[in-house]
């Protein structure tokens, strides 16, 4: 017997399928549907509503982009908050910066971290570290009453519909702007531009709107869709490519499979198409 | 009735399937089966042995790649050659330099650009043009033979297997330096890091083995296996960041929908898990 998972790409009429070995878990949440698959060549792949969250074999490149890309931008990321990211890989890579002495980390669905750290711990095991602090509860809430500050804010959502369309809204990155320090940085996963680029129209007028300064950067993610993957960059003070830190990025010298120092700066250079979709929001 | 045609990927044991309308064309040639569908979403679409070559809403990204970076590299652009490439995207895009005098279009069939001609003329119609001569024929006996010489070659083939295998080989690539002028410059489509990394080392290989100098850069294609597309850049003389030819883009000014300046040095950049690829070959 051969089976075979497909994801669907209704927006484009496409559709993305791996061969798989065996489906390792899958329950239902009070939030939505969680799945761990084992397939033949991508690894482990966990899927939220039939979605592919993330693959073994790439799961590096979307969880370094949008960890090391802010935290090289800002000279001091002591204080970083993680909304969503309940697999636990954005608080992996955060937590490679010795500079980040506290990292809160808010999902709204306690189950997703828990079967991350069952089935990938490779992916989720920093869930657990000492500077770590999860707390499984609504991130749009969360923003819009606590008193703490932060430097850096990493918004790993969900697309936006569902459970994650509060983390897509004025209101949330309103909320947002409120908690970071003066000289804060957000960063959050921004669709394809390729195939949703309504979704980023949307994400770029929001930001623009609402921070002082506001920009994208792209990744390759092979098993999203289309692989041609942003992230929103939104900022009170500091550049991306102006306020890099190098002396950070040197002292530190990660070992990383994606990110690197002429990426960060390589990554905000993009194609015309985009700059058109984001200018035109 | 619904109609689906699905690529397998069986690198990874995966597939990308796109909904189709209907068949506008199948024939087999002498040389390999050649197939245009109608999709819902993703335009036109020409499959070579079941495989997409190009797409309509994302043909761009790859015909102005190819094309454009290694002539904004070269002062003076006057001969190209173009090996495969049948479709005609490729000479589309070089027929807008007008320092290009004369573009030779070297494919080994017909049908393919008769095909194209007839079913995708947004893609295929500079084949006609005045200062483009198309010889349907092998490329690998023509680099051979030929007393012309060129500034720039670009190698616009399918994968290294079948009919496009000789268009990998040492030996191929030691022809096209020996009809490079002592200034030229050749570029070659070197498929996917992320799916296929073996063929990029064996191109990476080779091209370093017989070029003066060899590099590799990445362009984003949703249709192509894992959208993370590799070109080979090998050159005589010319660096393609250091010897950009500024004056030229910005006299120029074309239209185009992904290259721009930016991304010209950009490309360059890549991950590390690319860059570890390529030293190890």
């Amino acid at each position: 017997m051969s089976l075979r998972f497909t994801e669907e790409y209704p927006e484009v009429g496409a559709a993305f399928s791996m061969d798989v070995k065996r489906i390792l878990f899958s329950g239902r949440s009070a939030f939505q549907k969680i799945t761990v698959i084992e397939t033949v060549h991508l690894g482990k792949v966990l899927l939220i509503d039939d979605r592919v969250m993330l693959t073994e074999v790439d799961e590096f490149v979307y969880h370094e982009m949008i960890s090391h890309v802010p935290l090289y931008s800002h000279p001091g990321p002591r204080n970083v908050l993680v909304i969503g990211g309940g697999d636990g890989g954005t608080v992996r890579e955060v937590a490679k910066h010795p500079e980040v002495e506290h990292i809160d980390l808010i999902d709204i669905d306690r189950q997703v971290s828990e079967v991350c750290l069952e089935y990938l711990p490779g992916v989720a095991h920093k869930l657990l570290a000492e500077k770590v602090n999860c707390r499984f509860e609504d991130g749009i809430a969360y923003v819009k009453q606590t008193k703490k500050k932060y430097d850096v804010i990493i918004v790993d959502s969900t697309d936006p519909v569902s459970v994650g369309e509060g983390l897509f809204t004025e209101d949330f990155y309103r909320d947002c702007l409120e908690i970071l320090n003066e000289d804060g940085i957000l960063v959050n996963q921004a669709e394809s531009p390729a195939f949703t680029g309504e979704w980023v129209q949307q994400i770029a007028r929001k930001l623009h709107n609402i921070f002082p300064w506001s920009s994208f950067y792209q990744a390759h993610i092979p098993s999203y869709p289309s692989g041609h993957w942003l992230f929103g960059f939104a900022s009170k003070k500091y550049h991306p490519e102006k306020d890099f830190q190098e002396s950070h990025y040197h002292l530190h010298n990660l070992d990383l499979k994606y990110y690197n120092s002429d990426l960060h700066f390589a990554a905000f250079a993009l194609p015309n198409f985009v700059r058109n979709l984001i200018e035109e929001a």
